[in-house]
């Protein structure tokens, strides 16, 4: 995807040199700036509070942060530490496992000097994977795009997609999983136009998905979270499409926070909803996601403020409500199997086969 | 209602002076501010921009917004135009059109210098009828609310009632509508918490709601619109209570945008989902509340910026994403009857003989 007509990838691996980067997201909409990453602590910190976020990109810094880590440390204690560090930035990510397990299995068996240039390349793999995964993410969602707007007729009438928090690029290394149909859209000539859900409390909707359709050129619009029920009873909606963080094995879709009300809404009114998703995100220990998959609280204060810019062209943080006002701040929901109409996957799309992507 | 723990309303009248002053509720909650009103103008324009909202409150402004009308133009033409001016500052309010009614049904026949007085003196009656529907709201609302704890069991354990918007004090002359039971409930020493949503994108959850439960001692927690879905599926909700800006005769409710989905999951998990409103608030010409209630739309910016206190104290508004991104704004959404437990009105609570409301 683009920046500033540049292409460009969410974390960036320097072969050459050895270096990895990232764009930093908290600054997003607003300033583009791209930071570093030394070692174990600060791959770890950029995850925990948000630098990178979207199950696929925390896998892939993940890796990176193990990698860079063995550099310093490639004891087995140093592994463990490594692991263990990045395991505990987030706990809804299932990919953040699925990559440290990779990267872990691999490594551990090695003798330590081997250890720091395996999971650099094996790192750089799971990045490469991502893109790969994204691509055919892209692929297989176009279907169910081109399918849609050929059943709604009108052949310059736009496919109306509603998605919701950031399920795009820069959720991902490279395409975004939930908007990877729409860019293939997009770049295929299918007109679509995104509503773009804002996704309090961190406006990853607002701050992210506008910027990154805006840099591509889809057409979108804006809408609070609260618009979803009645742009759907209005018909204004044809179809659903949001990322997961997690995912169970019978299809529960564990998501931003709001992702459960718009599937709720969908359904009402005969909306097909789409959850789209590497494969890597579904956790096949996980029956039952309502009672499985455990729900970040994250802090109080991402309700009781918002951030952006001042007329003056300053970040700034505003309080909403009284000083001091208790919060309660779950990060996920989930959406139980029933009302998801199909998940996109780099395989294919699945409804009630999901048991056949084990072994894909 | 209190405010610093003295009884004020929202809009006083002064019988001795004749002045009327509002409590500018757009400076909330950082901010106590008190404007007096000199006329048609500054009436028309309270309304337009929100010092006041709230449907009962907006046609006790009106109200008093016409009588000051009448101080300064008593003929024909001069009411036409106070009574058109009013009627056009908030399209969806139908408290709006039944407040103007009422005083010009009573002006129209008199002469024009009996105008002004029989004016003032209706709009202060439209006040104190507010009053007591609202209190007599709380009453009916009281009997739901000890139902619903005694089905509970747990004697102790709070009932947890969840809101959206503003319908308490701030929404009225006193007391409130929605949250007028939840203050008969807690005066009554029956435990209540209240859900309050922040209610994106004027914040009105968050910056009025807090207040106002906050000044009188109401537990309560603030969390963002999109976590309702997810309170609501584990259990954590026991009612739904929302006001009203508008209600069709068969009961359908157009409320802020964002009710709607408050419905939808409120039915997905069997918790009851009441709307608390006046009489006043029902337009028995609208049989289909979804084809039949004109939906406002506001201004873009309200979507695309938020409005708050900086950590330094001065209040500010800030951009939430791209400059220049489009934005769509409507303000209101339907919620159609079937998903309406019942409507609580000052003379009892209603479902599906509203028509018996019809000559009270």
């Amino acid at each position: 995807m683009k920046i500033q007509g540049q292409h460009r990838l969410s974390i960036e691996a320097n072969p050459a040199t050895g270096q990895v980067r990232l764009l930093d997201q908290t600054l997003l909409p607003h300033e583009v700036v791209w930071r570093e990453l030394h070692g174990l602590e600060d791959s770890a910190e950029a995850i925990r509070v948000m630098r990178v976020r979207g199950a696929p990109l925390i896998g892939a810094t993940a890796a990176y942060g193990l990698a860079l880590a063995m550099r310093k440390d490639a004891t087995d204690s140093g592994l463990e530490t490594a692991y263990n560090t990045l395991l505990a930035t987030r706990p809804t990510a299932v990919n953040l496992r699925w990559a440290l397990d990779r990267l872990r299995t691999l490594v551990a068996p090695l003798a330590p000097e081997e250890r720091a240039g395996t999971a650099w390349r094996e790192a750089c793999q799971v990045s490469a994977d991502d893109i790969a995964a994204n691509a055919a993410i892209g692929r297989h969602g176009l279907d169910v795009l081109r399918r849609l707007h050929a059943d709604k007729g009108g052949e310059g009438e736009p496919l109306n997609v509603m998605t919701h928090c950031n399920a795009g690029w820069l959720a991902c290394v490279d395409w975004g999983t939930a908007l990877s149909p729409v860019y293939h859209a997009h770049d295929a000539g299918l007109p679509v136009h995104v509503w773009v859900s804002e996704t309090r409390p961190r406006g990853q909707g607002a701050s992210l998905t506008a910027w990154e359709l805006r840099e591509h050129g889809v057409p979108h619009t804006l809408i609070v979270d609260n618009a979803a029920g009645h742009l759907l009873q209005r018909g204004l909606v044809d179809v659903v499409i949001t990322g997961a963080d997690r995912v169970s094995a019978r299809g529960d879709v564990a998501n931003k926070i709001g992702t459960y009300l718009k599937a709720l809404a969908a359904r009402e009114h005969g909306v097909p909803f789409y959850a789209a998703l590497p494969v890597s995100t579904i956790d096949w220990k996980i029956e039952d996601g309502l009672t499985g998959i455990p729900i970040e609280q994250r802090a109080a204060r991402e309700v009781t403020h918002a951030t952006g810019l001042t007329d003056d062209g300053q970040r700034d943080e505003v309080l909403l409500c009284p000083a001091d006002t208790a919060a309660r701040n779950d990060a996920f929901d989930v959406t139980p199997a029933r009302l998801v109409t199909a998940i996109i996957t780099e395989h294919g799309v699945f409804k009630d086969n999901l048991i056949e992507l084990c072994n894909p």
